[in-house]
């Protein structure tokens, strides 16, 4: 991925449906196996070809997510879908690769202070373990992918400030450390545009072609300025939640990753390509809506609808 | 305003508060003149130096405003404050002007359906009738500053595509008729940021610094994206609406304006510096949002409040 140099004028884009994941596990009550299995179904129906099912943590912690394996195998029979899960070590990398998900990814916290909170451990500590996950992957000559998730790249709610150059270091550890890809995650919706320009050019030059992800909380209304901005440094792929679901349980009804419809719309809007299908993407999140009736729900496609010139650019195209 | 290419890297920026007219006026009820004399002196007191405090349109028209000149009254008393009103016409500018407004802002649409609906007069007899504004304005010595807003400059609900070689015509047209300054306007939400760029970098070359206002509506989530997209293109002084009342009468829950609290988050975030004191604005965001109960309000900052490197930055500042 060569820097655009601001121009974002990207022919395509991908967004990787982590709704799943990232919005589910916020979420206390537990959604049904067959709703998770409709929504992957009509997810890729609509065009989506990532998306991440869930996690393979204890369920003991995760409850929401204890039939992760089961979503992987039915991900798996839809050609052309890369099934992405995430793991927070060797155990759950085990079994990602057991069940043949095409990716994992591997959060990395770049604050110290979140690190020790969310996995006992220390940045280093954690990249240590992607050494030992890596190492069993190649040894196993499994084809699973290994992602790593820099997360509370761009401030930490617990430790706040988060030095960019220790986001730099770590991505250079990691890279060095044989995994395949590398993205920045805003996980407590600290970045603005500025932030996100920045850090971008800064990694960029060390992680090349193999940081290729943004991952943005919409908290404070930004996740989409703070896309724009990884676009035009060059990014072209980029994780949401369909109706903007997950958030923090600290923070009664504050958003979670940018809404995957609102996503698609901008990029739609910009003429990037991703495939996706307007009418069947929010025919999906009303469907969605309907399964989590009572949780707070976010974007702003669903009631504006797309804009009248859009929709003829669809008539002509 | 030299273009900064595209580096957004401004040392200050200037908020509009519109609320109380663009806001206000696409809400049924109407609030007391008390208290709206409350939310001036209290977004005064928050540090902002620029508000929309009306409309001289005639009452039966929009009721809700119809105290315009008791606002400008008061407002005029506010050291340091522009105080700005929107005018349709020759007779709300000689009202405007009656009053001493230190600005009028002329709509403008660059829209010929949204032109005709709106005013009954095609975007070249607007023209013509700000051209009498101006003269008469010059005539009388008045001091009222002329601004026009190109409204539907990035698309209209009724008419869709908004060539931009028009709206260029038209800014060409208002600044030799002899307007002091000119802002572009997405009136219904159809902007994203590549628009955004690709408009300004047209206008400005034209226009040059008496271009320099952005109005965004946040109606399809892309409000904050397009603002910092008007950013690198130069542009320092934004609209919006405290909590982003307004809308769409025709689409209910639609945002209206950006929030006003949510732009200023991102503007102090990225070091942009704007005058505006937080904990002042939520008090008064509270309030409006308690006079207005049962009203669809927007923005996240309320929700989730300044992250901690931002908090402590204003410490240290």
């Amino acid at each position: 991925m060569q820097s655009t140099t601001q121009s974002a004028n990207a022919e395509r884009a991908i967004i990787r449906e982590v709704g799943l994941r990232d919005g589910l596990q916020s979420i206390a009550r537990t959604m049904p196996t067959a709703q998770k299995l409709q929504w992957i179904e009509a997810a890729y129906a609509a065009g989506l070809r990532e998306i991440e099912v869930g996690s393979f943590v204890p369920a003991r912690l995760l409850p929401q997510l204890a039939d992760t394996a089961e979503l992987v195998a039915f991900a798996k029979t839809l050609p052309g879908l890369t099934t992405s899960v995430l793991v927070p070590n060797l155990k759950g990398a085990e079994r990602a690769m057991d069940c043949g998900a095409d990716l994992m990814l591997l959060p990395l916290s770049a604050s110290q202070a979140h690190s020790l909170a969310n996995l006992r451990k220390s940045p280093d500590e954690v990249v240590v373990e992607i050494e030992r996950i890596v190492d069993t992957r190649n040894t196993s000559k499994s084809n699973t992918l290994i992602e790593v998730g820099m997360s509370t790249a761009f401030g930490c709610t617990i430790q706040g400030r988060v030095e960019p150059v220790e986001v730099v270091r770590l991505v250079q550890a990691v890279l060095e450390a044989g995994v395949d890809q590398v993205g920045l995650a805003d996980t407590v919706g600290y970045a603005d545009p500025g932030m996100v320009r920045d850090l971008f050019a800064l990694t960029l030059p060390v992680a090349g072609a193999r940081l290729n992800c943004g991952h943005f909380h919409d908290t404070r209304g930004l996740g989409l300025a703070n896309v724009y901005a990884a676009l035009q440094a060059g990014v072209t792929r980029f994780d949401a939640c369909l109706a903007g679901i997950g958030g923090c349980p600290h923070a009664p009804g504050a958003s979670g990753n940018v809404a995957t419809e609102d996503l698609a719309y901008m990029l739609a809007s910009m003429g990037i390509a991703t495939g996706i299908d307007f009418d069947a993407l929010m025919a999906l999140r009303a469907n969605v809506a309907q399964w989590l009736d009572g949780e707070p729900l976010h974007g702003t496609l669903w009631r504006a609808g797309l804009p009248k010139t859009l929709s003829k650019q669809k008539e002509i195209a």
